[in-house]
């Protein structure tokens, strides 16, 4: 059986692989996935892993499918240098931008979009949210402001319309991670971490981190304190690491968010999380649906309407 | 050959043992060094760690040698746990909250000195940290002021006399290490951290932290993206991320600093950066000879004057 396809859109991040192939009319016709991400791949493995994972799809209309791609794969250590586009700049661009590796198998056209970045005393990179952004723009045409996107690497930009302006990035999620396993707050951390204390312990952690981000890394050694003197549960500590960290993410943004509210771009987890620390300060948190987003804005760089 | 003693004086870190054999006029007659800290050993091992590293020392009045320890040895997970006074609190009580672990061999009395810890909203604790205070206060018995000891988890105390106040621990020195080893900002510390550049990048890194110390999270990514957009190298990089941490630390306890200079007690490498950072808002930072420190603290515990 064969799956037929105008096109394919792909999402190649560190970790895992998507793909989507769009048939004549938009719609998805066929969905694949593996875990064959840019972190565990070698730069002479991409051809292969993307010929394996879309096999059997076939050009509706004969010729080769353009394969068009997002994300790490763009990176200096990916398959093939996409060099960025720098913001401020308008994201119906991207497509222009797109780099064409060679491809040993001649029924994909592989293209990969440019990631964004951002110069002059706040360097910054970005590569896959600049699409997620896109799509965006696509599915909410008149939307301006900020735009949220939780993750190991948490990016924070200014949108309006298809145009992005000033970003940055807070490594939030892999603090989090290297906190957790790594760091003296690991012995607090040894249990159960998703009892029922976690959720006072993340609301009292964002407390901490929305009211002082300045103070982190003082308040980090909180966690560890407060197991040893006030008998702190390994759920708690967990609730609070997280909520501070999260907390003084957003805490440190806070100048950026104004009435309208705050798309989140990420895990439906972490978006709720992200959703329950901006209503802490009276904002409003709009979890979207990634999948969706992507989507929407490789259809968006290629040019198709939504 | 034996080596007569009074009592001895013992500094029983997580990663370093050491002791001094003090004469009968108060001098040091002996000293000893061995790497068996506390993260070392079970509980079990403690008695001939210290048998081994005083063999040879023997007591100049007969009977059993008071060993004296301060540090890790008292806490939960070492020796015997030396539970904690609580601050604010006058450090002349430190001898009369040690306790006297069980030792097996009878020409020596090990008595472990208490840490401190601080309840109530800002729960936080030191073990060792409190005997170096109470040595500045018996060197300086005139001091009041903000007292900075750099280190893995440095600590922040206002001291006036022996009476130790509020107190803070950051998690710096750890967090240098964690980012700098495990972090996606590795790659960009790959090589010759030693260069050059080094200097430039810890004033740039200080001045960031000194100005915002509440945006850590999102300027720790740019030693990332300065590397790949601006062709940082790892030196300047590795001077970028420890500048940036203790210009956070320092900025973040900025309030706490007066007219008075501050004594620093760590290392004399990481003293002279807190000193930079220290100088470029105006303030003076004084290294201190920690060894002087720890030692007349460990006497004036004992009530010997130093």
């Amino acid at each position: 059986m064969t799956d037929l396809v105008d096109w394919i859109a792909v999402d190649w991040g560190t970790s895992n692989l998507r793909a989507w192939g769009i048939d004549k009319d938009g719609n998805v016709a066929v969905e694949r996935s593996s875990p064959k991400g840019m972190g565990k791949l070698t730069r002479e493995e991409f051809p292969t892993a993307l010929t394996e994972l879309l096999d059997g799809v076939t050009s509706a209309g004969g010729g080769p499918i353009e394969v068009l791609i997002c994300g790490m794969a763009g990176a200096r250590q990916g398959w093939l240098e996409a060099p960025y586009l720098e913001a401020p700049t308008d994201l119906a661009n991207l497509y222009a931008g797109a780099v064409r590796p060679a491809m040993p198998d001649p029924r994909l056209a592989p293209a990969i979009l440019p990631g964004v970045c951002q110069r002059g005393g706040s360097d910054d990179v970005m590569r896959g949210e600049e699409t997620q952004l896109l799509g965006l723009a696509a599915l909410h045409p008149d939307f301006a402001g900020i735009v949220c996107m939780p993750g190991t690497h948490s990016k924070w930009a200014r949108l309006d319309g298809t145009r992005i302006g000033h970003f940055s990035t807070a490594m939030t999620g892999e603090m989090f991670e290297l906190l957790r396993s790594q760091s003296v707050l690991r012995h607090s951390l040894n249990g159960d971490l998703d009892g029922p204390g976690r959720s006072a312990g993340f609301v009292a952690g964002a407390r901490a981190g929305l009211d002082h981000p300045d103070q982190l890394l003082g308040t980090l050694f909180k966690v560890r304190a407060s197991a040893l003197l006030s008998d702190r549960q390994p759920d708690w500590c967990a609730g609070y690491l997280s909520g501070l960290l999260i907390g003084t993410e957003v805490g440190s943004n806070r100048h950026l968010i104004g009435e309208q509210p705050v798309p989140l771009i990420g895990s439906p987890a972490l978006c709720g999380l992200y959703a329950q620390v901006l209503a802490m300060i009276g904002a409003t948190g709009v979890p979207q649906d990634t999948t969706k987003i992507v989507l929407a804005g490789l259809k968006a760089a290629r040019g198709r309407t939504v």
